[in-house]
Formats: C-alpha cells, structure tokens, sequence
C-alpha cells in the first residue's frame, strides 16, 4: 500500500492513526500542500486523485492497482479488510454512535479549517489574518463543544470515545484537537476531549502518526 | 422510528432517500431551521442532538431509546440493520468507491454551504449577497466537478453511481444537485452528474424525498 498524504493535513493524520492502530505498513508518499503551488493540483496527483485532496490510499484489489479517496473511507476499506483490531464496535447502535463521532469531526469541524477554504477567505473574500483566527476558532471550538456534551453525557465513554481501545472516533478526534491547539483554540472546557486525547498520545500507533514525526516534516 | 429533519436539509434529504429505498417507514418530525430563532437550538431538540443539527435518527434498541446523528452514520445503520435493498456494492474496493463519493459531498462541497456558515459570513463578516452566492457556487462547482470527472472517468458507473441500482452515493449526489440547482450553479458541463440526476428523479423514492413533498415544505 502507498499513502499519499502530507504531514500536516488532518485528513492524512487520521489515515496514519488507523494504519498504525491494524499494525499496517503502507510506504508514505508526501504530496506538499503549499510548495510548488500546491502538489495535490499537479497534473500527475491529479491522475491518483482529480478531487485534489490527500489522503489517497494505493492497494492492490485482484492484481490491479486501486485509489481510494476521502480519508473515511480509506478508514472503513482497511477496516473490512482487516478487521482485527477492530476500530467499530460490533452492536449496531454503537457503530452508528462512533460514525455519528467521527463524521461530526469530518462534516461539521474540519472541512471548515481547510486550507483551499482559508485561502478563499483571506484571498478572494480578503478577510484579515484576525478573522481567519476568529473563524477557524469559532468553528474548532463550537464543534468541538458539542462533541465533549456528548462524549461526557454518554456511558460508552471511557479511555477512548468508545470504552478502553482505541478506534475509528480517537483516528478523527486527535488530529482536530492538534489543529485546535496549533491555532490557540480555547479548549479549557472540554475535560472529557483531553482526557481521551492523552490517553490517545500514550500509544505509539497515535505518537508515530503524528505530524512531526513523519519524514516531510517541517 | 421517528426522523428529525427539515424539508430543507439536504442531509435529512439524503436519510429520507434511503428510508424509501429500503421501503421502511418513519414518522417525520420537522425542527424548522429559521423559524423561532431555530428550532433546532431549542432545549427540546438539544437533548435529542445537541450538535443542534439535522437530521436526527430514533430508533429502538433492545426496548431503548436510542438517537443517532450524522447522515451518513444514519444510512450505514439502516444498512447494517436492513441489508436488503443494499445501498452499497458487496466488493470491498467498489465500497471504499461509493463512501468516497458520498463523502466528497458531504465533507468537501456541503458543509460550507450550510445555513450556520451562511450565516456567520453575512451575519459576523459582513460579505455582500452577492459574495455569498458567489462562495456558494465556487464550492458546488468545483467539488460537482470533481465528481463529474470521477464518474465519467469509472467504468462502475451505470444509470446510478454505481452499475443500475441507486445507491447511498445517489443519496448524497441528488439533494446536492438540488441545492446547485436552486443556487443558480452552472451544471452544464456535468453530463454524468445530470444523467444520474434525471435516473434517479425517475424513482418514487427519490421524487417523495425531495423537500417540496414534505409535510412541512413552505
């Protein structure tokens, strides 16, 4: 398998998570998101991805070369295809819980902090780099509030989102705590969050997918 | 079960999709998004979802009550819970092909135009109607786009996203296309998108999920 990816993007870093989590290896191919203005929109990644985002994943399916995208995705294929150690749970309701996690992660917080969407607001909307800070603040933390109401409120909690292992909501949840906290994000509130978010960095499968510690670093 | 949505809602749209093609009943509860400052801050709906979000899934478990959020957490449900008619493909790669799809409108072109991000850009930054149905059209554009070319580009792709039987990427693609539509998006250079989109607007389920057949369509 081949992971193009970047370090920093939070997509990117979930797929790692959930890579090191099964104990798979993958080779890590960096597509730098600002150099050379922007790898991801080059001819020859477009081929891999015309959506022009990371994570892409390469497998081999019957001998023939296949790309997934959209790092969820990439997420649940490896987990139908290898589903030890198991990153849902097996009761339904449950799955639907840690999905319902991890997609509010994915829909509602994320996709707002993108950078094609921060260089639309400075860029053609020419907002200040304090707005910038404002929205991407507003969005991490009002997102990220709602998912501590939950979390706290809910028995399944413990260690983890989801009982003691770790699993598909951690691989979404500490990547957009990382970006909370690069972006000074006020996340005092939120006990239940940074709890599970230590327990998360006291494994190595978390530790390893971290931003630093990849090869493209910066 | 009871489905918490907005006529609306382009992602209670896609649930209700789903509910008809797998020819399963639920009462609709409307949570009017504008009216009475939205109903979806309401304390009442806050204990059902405090991401104050639609849709809203309830369901019983084992004589429980149970919530689910997030609309592509409430289709694998209904997947998982009642396989027949499958909504996704029973190949592991073809699987990974339709989450991605599903994914790229739900987490690339749909939550920027969400009301509460119109909102904050009128509302907290102060941009024009005319900015904010320029940003509304730059992100359907370029991310149908994208799809377009995905989907010409796949042989898997049929009258459907997938061969000839709809599934959870035409629950995604068609309330997108709505909304594109009634934003004025100019869609002519998305054949594929337009063919799939008429397929399925030929199919009962579809055509009682679009908003203006819902009880509470304005």
């Amino acid at each position: 398998m081949k992971l193009y990816g970047y370090f920093r993007s939070s997509a990117s870093y979930r797929v790692r998570i959930a890579l090191n989590l099964k104990g798979l290896d993958a080779e890590h191919v960096s597509v730098h998101l600002v150099k050379h203005g922007g790898e991801q929109f080059s001819d020859n990644f477009r081929v891999v991805n015309p959506d022009a985002l990371v994570p892409a994943l390469l497998d081999t399916d019957k001998g023939l070369d296949i790309v997934l995208n959209q790092s969820l995705a990439i997420i649940e294929y490896l987990e139908e295809k290898y589903p030890q150690p198991a990153l849902l749970p097996t009761n339904l309701a449950d799955r639907a819980h840690i999905r319902s996690l991890a997609l509010s992660v994915a829909c509602e917080i994320h996709p707002l902090n993108n950078l094609r969407v921060l260089k639309y607001l400075t860029g053609t909307l020419g907002i200040s780099e304090e707005q910038k800070n404002t929205w991407i603040q507003h969005w991490c933390v009002s997102g990220l509030a709602a998912l501590e109401q939950r979390l706290a409120a809910d028995k399944r909690t413990g260690d983890f989102c989801f009982g003691n292992r770790p699993g598909l909501a951690d691989c979404c949840l500490v990547p957009q705590i990382f970006n909370a906290q690069r972006f000074n994000c006020d996340l005092s509130g939120m006990p239940t969050l940074m709890r599970i978010n230590q327990h998360c960095l006291s494994l190595a499968a978390f530790v390893n997918a971290m931003p630093m510690n990849q090869a493209d670093a910066e």
